[in-house]
């Protein structure tokens, strides 16, 4: 049980969903408005059960905002000419403004070959290199992915401010960590960001200086109370299965931070499940609003 | 003048400069064996003495190693519409393999919508945004700017270990800080990247705690002495005119570092001219050959 001193600093990623979700609503009227229905295609190629739930997870979230939603589904033996080939058509289809493919394909899948066919104009996951230039040039027009998109409006909701702030991000990849800290050097955010990870040297001491933390290594755990300055914001993006026979299911999610030892020593901390996860479904939503008034300029 | 004791840390930018032209002459003589002549095209709108300066410098860089060069002038009333025409024939010249639009073009130009035109495949700025995207993908055939890519070299050459070590990118433009930060952080590379700016919280104290000190500013020598570690390595990006009415031109050139106070302490360090400013050719150089490798597959 979390004490009710813990729970008054967690950052609840609920609620903010909740309340980005309104906001979005209030766009999705005002493109309907003028005649336009954001639309959002999903590809999902082969049967993995975790990939379907997160399939089926956004074309409920779609049809429940009013959005237009289409759900491919297409076989494990689908190649990677036909995979294209659907890209295109969606490419060309006027009632679709985003397009992603569920990650990961199966192996005789080229996933970075997809990516690029895709067109920029609806990668709604920012994946696109065209998107990945746009993030590094500091140009809006581009689309952000959505987990370091979610993460930027916790950290707002928690009101700590960003401009001059030490942020640590920990972990380098291309999902979360680089676009994380490309996001928050930008000018108008103004962080000063590290990247650090695991060939980073005095790793607890390094991140012991930050304002800010963001997690994001795929590490159970990791992040002990020592990476921790007393008064830290801290954002866990980590989503890890642990064992745990106690369960049901026989496993429980944690994060890369270790909530227990942390949560005691933050200002604000996400926890696990229930803070960044809730966040990146509705900034999918947000982008693929977005895409669509950029294509028909509403 | 410099007392011996700080000669001694110096990294000579032209003597490393002079090592990596005699790599290059290697490398061209086996293109040639196959066939393959290296070219680069430069292109110059107007006539801005300094742009005018640099395009001849390239032009006689190539010249010297026996690289094919094509030197084009076009009057400062040349129209974006001439512009994209001249870089679709290159483009399409298959003796040319390196493309670069001399920095700034008349403020008629859109410079970006030129970098785009570019060939990715030929752009040895490595500005596309393409380049830009496998930069952060940490894709090897892509092509990494100019001057970062000079600092990488210098760094290589003082022996200093960067995987885990904390390197402070001071400046976050595309041209450097970015593209420094990325390229630092690569897998392979391994550093643990900080980028600083004019928005940075306690500045001298965050530099002061880096292995590796980068300034790309613009600012005639604003960092002192305590913005360096004793022991740190330091590459002074910046070239600054500063008034010097003693000297014939009545300016002189200076760096963002100051050079006289942190040379003491530094373990090595830039001077500014003859450090970072010798390097930037030779990888354009390094960049035209490695095009010409990848397009004719020598």
């Amino acid at each position: 049980m979390l004490s009710s001193a813990r729970m008054t600093n967690l950052i609840d990623g609920r609620a903010v969903a909740t309340k980005v979700y309104a906001e979005l609503r209030e766009q999705i009227g005002n493109s309907k408005a003028h005649g336009a229905t954001p639309g959002l295609a999903v590809l999902l190629v082969g049967d993995d059960p975790a990939s379907r739930a997160y399939v089926r997870a956004k074309d409920k979230m779609c049809r429940e905002l009013g959005l237009y939603s289409v759900k491919l589904e297409l076989p494990a033996t689908t190649t990677q000419r036909e995979l294209l080939a659907r890209v295109e058509e969606l490419n060309r289809d006027d009632s679709i403004h985003g397009i992603l493919v569920q990650s990961p394909p199966p192996k005789h899948i080229d996933e970075a070959a997809i990516v690029r066919a895709l067109d920029p104009a609806k990668d709604v996951d920012g994946f696109h290199p065209v998107n990945v230039a746009k993030l590094v040039l500091g140009d809006g027009s581009g689309f952000v992915p959505c987990t370091p998109l979610g993460c930027l409006r916790l950290l707002r909701e928690t009101g700590v401010g960003l401009a001059g702030a030490n942020v640590v991000v920990l972990g380098r990849s291309m999902i979360v960590g680089k676009p994380m800290a490309l996001l928050l050097m930008r000018k108008g955010i103004d962080a000063t960001v590290t990247v650090a990870h695991s060939r980073t040297k005095n790793l607890p001491q390094l991140c012991a200086r930050a304002d800010v933390l963001i997690a994001a290594i795929g590490q159970p755990q990791f992040v002990s109370s020592d990476f921790v300055r007393e008064g830290a914001v801290v954002i866990d993006v980590g989503i890890n299965r642990v064992d745990d026979p106690g369960s049901e299911r026989g496993y429980r999610l944690v994060g890369d931070i270790d909530f227990e030892a942390v949560a005691p020593i933050a200002r604000a901390i996400t926890p696990v499940p229930g803070g960044v996860g809730p966040m990146t479904i509705s900034m999918l939503m947000a982008n693929t609003i977005k895409a669509c008034r950029q294509l028909t300029r509403h």
